[in-house]
């Protein structure tokens, strides 16, 4: 993630923090000064703020470290203000793997409360109050208290069974071991929207945050139906699928105003650019175009400011694998080759077209038959 | 709009609410009950409301009879939750006209307060509280003092000089008088954002609701700029200088099949239909495929599932009026026609490129050459 400060590497995982969680410091420190706390308060606040975060961290290494001990590797560890997100390269289809990376996070939460219980407990310091009055009061009482309970709350939240919290995950875990993938993530996703609706009317009538969270939980549920129905119909196909025959190849020597012809001649907005040979040698969207044109003036060269750094694609290459490279490294159109010949292209939006008719044409299949 | 409850017409002018508005008025209802006011607290609460949006619907009455006057055809005001809408046929780009109609809804309520005003006076139930708690106390004493500080809060809302505020509209008028009407919108919407910067940071010391506000006034700036540029760049053109040549016509007797192919083979996403005489019939966009591919599957007949209800601009239009036309009646593809002849098809997102196209190009001018 860009804009990430480093803080070093956990069992080879880089655990980083964006930007705006320092402002989420500051924030703290002059809201709390503002409010004429203490320097000494002030700190303790924003030592705890660090703590809950350093919390946050070992839930995220509970999930990485679980997942690399089922090969799958993990890039970083990134603090968010509003929370850690760990890169995982892939997260394993197998239900009892997915299950045992999602319990891992909140189980450290369970281990850390756990800790914190004995401790206070050792001391003659615990006294269990009952009723949401007294946990009022034990969430203003120590540090440790305090740390107890937000511990709690972290575990608690993120057993929702709902995506995109842990529990979802657990859940669809759980669902796939009776049912294909698809399906169990639908219900899955489904059962975490009626979740949000109910916490959306919650939070209507008492605390607004609430219609947040709901907010949060329907997106991503939605979100994850979407990208795992997206994922099984790419899965069954290859390039040469959504191969493009129709389109307008650019020469790299003619001029940008040439290209801006045809952009505004046409509904096509992405192109490959090819030389004299008719070899591809670069790719051109409407982005660059315009921003060349903005920098650069209409008689550059296309040569000049063309996309030299793109990677080309065989129509045999599984779709699934090729459409996330495309996601990752951001292309939206890219030449297709085969025995250094230029087959066609294909493109991002047109990829989405053949998703949506895929899934139009294979919900002719009852869709009963495939959960039973 | 639709969802739309019509409650008569003033000065011919159609008053109607929004059914979302119906919403506010339960959610009132079951707030009081549920706090335990009375039924009597109650109905008092919904009165309330009801005259504050009778307040709306007469500043908006304000706006829209001053436009009448300058023969603006108005065609109704409508009530939303948020506040409420007047409907006007176009702004008159004559600043002295704008100023009037924008001045005139704050007027209306600086009217309606100083009525109020005069009634308590004269009931000898005036005595003018000083700073802000007396305010807060003025807030919470009786009915009318309560309506005389909504409007008064109503003016000064209105006149922040900021799109999409009437202030800003004032704003805008005023610097027209010495300068030409992009510019001047461009420096009304800077200052409207510089405002709003300062609303969000006011709403994080105070209240959050304000944050809420600023976004509003930003991105409402921000539209209001991009608007008259790109009204001032449609002015200046003819639909033939944005015509396409390159597409590819479907026959009306094809299928959808064929329809299919031909968008998932290239970029073209919005399709002219044309019957055996090659005279255009109808119009077929991405959605309407993937919708007819799902009710009726991939063998209907083209001619079956276009849309038959479009209009065929000439080259000679005004590039403005199509566009206003087609934004309107949600256009995204059309056939252009010329003595009953086929002359290319122009389409939404191909305009809105030429429009980006033209902002590069114009921006060569130098920007203060068109102040002075």
């Amino acid at each position: 993630m860009k804009w990430s400060l480093s803080l070093g590497k956990i069992a080879g995982i880089k655990i980083q923090i964006h930007w705006t969680f320092i402002l989420i410091i500051l924030w703290i420190i002059f809201l709390n000064l503002s409010r004429g706390s203490t320097v000494q308060e002030t700190t303790t606040a924003v030592i705890f703020i660090l703590t809950i975060f350093a919390c946050v961290v070992l839930h995220e290494l509970g999930h990485s470290l679980m997942a690399k001990r089922y090969g799958v590797a993990v890039k970083s560890i990134t603090l968010l203000p509003i929370g850690g997100v760990a890169s995982l390269e892939e997260i394993p289809e197998d239900p009892k793997k997915e299950l045992l990376i999602a319990i891992a996070g909140p189980s450290v939460n369970l281990i850390i409360a756990g800790i914190l219980f004995l401790i206070l407990w050792a001391g003659g310091r615990l006294t269990i109050p009952a009723g949401a009055e007294s946990f009022q009061k034990l969430a203003e009482s120590s540090f440790l208290y305090r740390l107890l309970s937000v511990n709690l709350f972290l575990l608690v939240f993120n057993i929702i069974p709902a995506f995109p919290m842990d529990g979802g995950r657990v859940l669809r875990a759980l669902l796939s071991l009776k049912m294909d993938r698809v399906t169990a993530t639908s219900i899955a996703a489904s059962i975490g929207q009626i979740l949000a609706i109910g916490f959306a009317f919650l939070g209507l009538l008492s605390n607004p945050f609430l219609i947040v969270i709901a907010l949060f939980v329907y997106l991503g549920a939605q979100f994850e139906a979407q990208q795992v129905r997206t994922g099984s119909i790419l899965a069954d196909h290859k390039v040469r699928d959504v191969l493009m025959h129709h389109y307008t190849p650019l020469n790299e020597h003619e001029t940008l105003a040439k290209a801006i012809d045809i952009l505004l001649d046409g509904q096509e907005r992405e192109f490959v650019v090819l030389d004299d040979e008719d070899k591809a040698v670069g790719i051109l969207t409407r982005d660059n175009i315009i921003k060349a044109l903005n920098e650069r003036g209409k008689e550059v060269s296309i040569s000049e400011v063309m996309n030299r750094d793109f990677f080309s694609p065989s129509p045999a290459d599984s779709l699934k694998d090729v459409f996330q490279k495309m996601q990752q490294q951001r292309f939206t159109v890219l030449p297709v080759i085969e025995e250094d010949t230029l087959k066609g292209i294909i493109d991002m939006e047109n990829i989405l077209e053949f998703i949506q008719v895929q899934e139009v044409l294979q919900r002719e299949v009852p869709h009963l038959k495939r959960i039973i």
